[in-house]
Order: C-alpha cells, then structure tokens, then sequence
C-alpha cells in the first residue's frame, strides 16, 4: 500500500500501527521515531526489519504516510519537523482523541503544502506502552476520520484503518469532539472523580474501604488508572464541551440528590426505568461486550 | 445444618441461596414464598422438591432460618407476618444493601422474643428474575454480617454464609452503611447520573452519541441497567451517606473542572497519578477479576 510509513511516538497505540501494520503489509518499510530508550529496545524486538530512526530531520525522503501517536501535547514540537523534511506527496495523520485542537494547531504551524488528516480510532486501554500493543487492537473498532477537501488524500487514509479492521466513520471536528466529550472524556473524568472522592473518605474516616471495591468502585478504579499525560491533554484539549458535559453532570446530580433528600419515588424511577433504553439501544446497535472494558481491550 | 429454610422473595439473590442451599445441602426442607406467579413458575424448575406457599401465615413451624430477600422497602410488610408465626429458636436475617434502616425498622417493629441478624453478601448484577440465579454467587464474595448479641445465633448465620462459599465480616451498621455508600451505592448512583447526562446531551445535540458508547459510556450503561426497585430503596434507606457523598463527589468534580478550565497541569496530574494508588491497592487485595463486572456475576 505504501513505501515508507513513519511512526512517530510508539506506545500502545503506536506499536499497535505497527504491529498491525506489519501483518496486514501496509507498507515496503516502516521507521518509527520513538524518545524512550526502554520503548525502543522492546520495539526491536518486535520485528528486527523495523528502522528506528533517532532524528526526525532530512534522514528519511518520501514518506508516504506519517503517523503521529504522541500525547497530543508533543504535537507542536513535532510540526517543525514535519515542516522541515516532508514533501508534497506526504500525508500525515495522528491518533489523537480531540480534533478541534488539532486543526488549530495545525492551521497555524503546518506548511501550507502538506496535509494533515486527523483521526480517532476508538481504541485503547488502560495500560499504556508498546509491550501492551496487539496487531487486533483496531480490529471492528470505529476509527474516526475527519473529512477533508483532499479526496485523494482522504481516500488513502479510509483505506489505511480498514485495512488495520476498523470501521471508519467521517466527521466534522466539533461534532468529534463534541460527542466524545459525553462517551469517552467524561466518563473517564467521572471514574477520576470517584476514586479521588473514595480516597478522601477513606482519608477522613479512617476505614479502608479498598476492600471491598467489588461492588462497583472496582471497576471504576481499572478506567482512573489510565494513563495521565494522554488525559491531561485530552481534557485540556477539550475544554469547552469538559465544562459544559461537567456542568450538565452536576445539573443531573443535584436533581438525583433532590429525589434522594425528599423521597420523589416517581421521578426518581422513571429516570432510573429510562436508563435501561440507552442500554437495550447499545445492545441493538451490537455495541455490547461479554466483557466490559471500557472501550479497551 | 438446618431442617427448615424458608426464603421469602426468590429473585436473583433467593434463588441463588435457593440453589446454593441444595447443592450444600443446606436445609432438608426449603419453603419458598413468592408472590410472582411468572417467577414461581421459574423457581419449581429449579428442583421439584421445593415447597412454595402462599400465605405467610401459620402454614409452617419451626423454622430454623427465615431469609429475606426481597426489595427493601417490602420489609416493613413481611414482619407483622414473622411476628404471627415464628418460634424463639428462629433466626431470621435479610440481604438488604443499607443496614442502619433495617436495624430501626427490626427494633420498631419485631416482636422481641424473635432474632433478626442482618447480612449482606456483596453480589448481585444488572440482570434480575430466578432465571439468572446462580449456586456460586456468594463464591469467594464477602458477606457482611451485623455484629449481634446472640453469640450462639451469629455463629450460625456465620457458618451459612461460609457454606455458601461467602468470606463473611462481621460490622456494624453505620460503619456498612458508610462504606458501602462509597463502594457501591455512589457508584451505581454515577453510573444512572452519566447514562441520564448522555440521555439529555443526545436530545439537545440531536446526534446518535450510542453509537459510539464504546469509548466509555458503554460500561456505564451496564450498571445503570441494574434493578431500579432495589436501588431506589438502597438510595432512598441510605439517605444520610448518599447526601455526604454526593456532596464529597460534587466537591471534587468542581475541583476538577476548575483544574481543566485554567489548564492547572500539576494540580490534575497529581489527583490522576494518585488515583493509580487505588487501583495498586485493589489489585494487591486481589480484589481485582480479569473481567470487571461491578460486583457482579
């Protein structure tokens, strides 16, 4: 499919790409551009074929496609480079899980003549680093990809994540970040939020209350041991519709405490009772799994 | 162990000591009161020996164990007919999730000459009905048992629940009560508040967001499909601790929004990095399962 594939930033989803990439043969030659000397030496031991590369300026000409899959908070110091050894006929991709920032950025730093084809796929995991990424990781998972004038371009991109199994899906950037701001941000803040909650009242009350996490707090606590830098700059790149998912949150809070402090039986059934639609509507849309993992594997 | 059991409400929790009580060897007769016509049908399938009656009233004596396991909320109707028929050598106990309502309700309302020790076996799951009872439901789960003065009849409430397979804890009630407001009560509560958040999100957005529940939402909408008889009356009888929490919660979310509206990096690198402490915690009390499930079976 391609000639020169570039990975920049090898971590989970990184040498997910790879690994991935190297069974579906995605590309003549793969280099990744990775920081971390311990990441490297497990990557070698991937494949032996793989370039790592240890300077992302003028060492390799005629990528096809770059891939970055940094935390989105490298991006910028990434661009320069970009700008400095990529042609024309490049296309550049990341994994990030916000897009209207990206754009941005990328309007403001990109060279007007390469282009950047922003895209999500919904996958991921708690644990984080290239020993954890698997070749199935895309496998019948959404990728998002945000539309593009380049229809050529674009083109190549559907077809790079349907060959890597997932099931690409056309978005603008505020729709993005918008709608993954409720599936996937906020719920990750929350499980943040309860566990720091059980930590200060296990703080205050002097009880330990980790023992008997199984009925719920658990698995609440697997979601709030993602990795930090990643959520740091998703939150941070998703600010506008965090505050306002929060703000709706503690609107509906407020509300379910209210029933609680009175006793409102009915309102606090019928929201209860309507709950069990968004499930039955998971299940229709065969989004269900025997096992939860929180969009992960 | 005993030569009479009878289990008043035969859902998913009855009909799982029902069936753990048999393969136990638990009891020579079992009487099951339920009012349920399509459950009764469920619950004779299980084995043909099992005696259901209709009435609670008079019909059998000498019971040696009364287990409750019906909504909270049909306590306060149950024990005028406990009072009616049974004998000073019953032990009587329950599987509510609160424990400071049940001990109020026991004090106000049962006859003294009767004792009721309270349990609480931490299992359960989203689905209800005897169809999903299981006899390994208490497997390896702890069972919370109310400290009692009766030494003579915890000790055996103690070594039913072992029985059945349980890791039993003696506590009492404020102390469960607090706990388990934070472990799971609270969690469940979030669980319906994220679903309800998406609902409203979805209706003024007017996008499909369901669709891509993968991302987190999904695993939400599992524990917001739990029963919502049982969690109104869990809410509703922990009232004091619930209001706490959500307090606690609201508290620190607004911390967390404050974090992410100002982009305070340290401030919510810290929170997230500790929170991977309770996760460490919860995996060295080999409280952790490859397959979260809330709690649940």
């Amino acid at each position: 499919m391609f000639k020169k594939l570039l990975i920049i930033g090898c971590g989970l989803i990184g040498s997910s790409v790879l690994r991935a990439s190297i069974s579906k043969k995605i590309s003549k030659k793969i280099f990744i551009y990775e920081k971390s000397k311990k990441n490297i030496s497990k990557i070698k031991k991937i494949n032996s074929k793989i370039m790592i590369i240890k300077k992302l300026d003028k060492v390799i000409s005629d990528i096809d496609l770059v891939l970055i899959s940094t935390p989105m908070s490298q991006y910028e110091k990434i661009i320069p480079h970009l700008n400095s050894f990529l042609g024309k006929k490049s296309i550049i991709t990341d994994v990030g899980s916000t897009k209207e920032s990206v754009l941005k950025l990328k309007n403001k730093k990109l060279n007007k003549h390469l282009d950047w084809i922003s895209s999500h796929p919904i996958s991921g995991s708690e644990v984080s680093g290239p020993e954890f990424g698997t070749k199935n990781l895309f496998l019948n998972k959404w990728c998002i990809v945000l539309k593009d004038k380049n229809k050529g371009k674009l083109k190549k991109i559907i077809s790079f994540w349907k060959k890597l199994g997932s099931n690409v899906i056309l978005m603008n950037p505020s729709d993005h970040d918008k709608i993954f701001a409720l599936t996937s941000h906020l719920p990750h803040l929350i499980a943040y939020n309860l566990i720091k909650t059980a930590q200060d009242f296990q703080k205050k009350q002097k009880k330990n209350i980790i023992k008997y996490s199984a009925g719920g707090l658990r698995d609440f606590s697997r979601i709030a041991a993602s990795n930090e830098i990643m959520w740091r700059d998703i939150f941070f790149n998703n600010k506008k519709n965090m505050i306002n998912a929060i703000d709706m949150f503690i609107v509906n809070l407020n509300s379910f405490k209210k029933n609680i402090k009175n006793s409102e039986d009915k309102n606090l059934r019928k929201k209860m009772i309507n709950s069990k639609k968004v499930r039955k509507q998971i299940i229709n849309l065969k989004q269900d799994v025997a096992k939860p993992d929180f969009g992960r594997e």
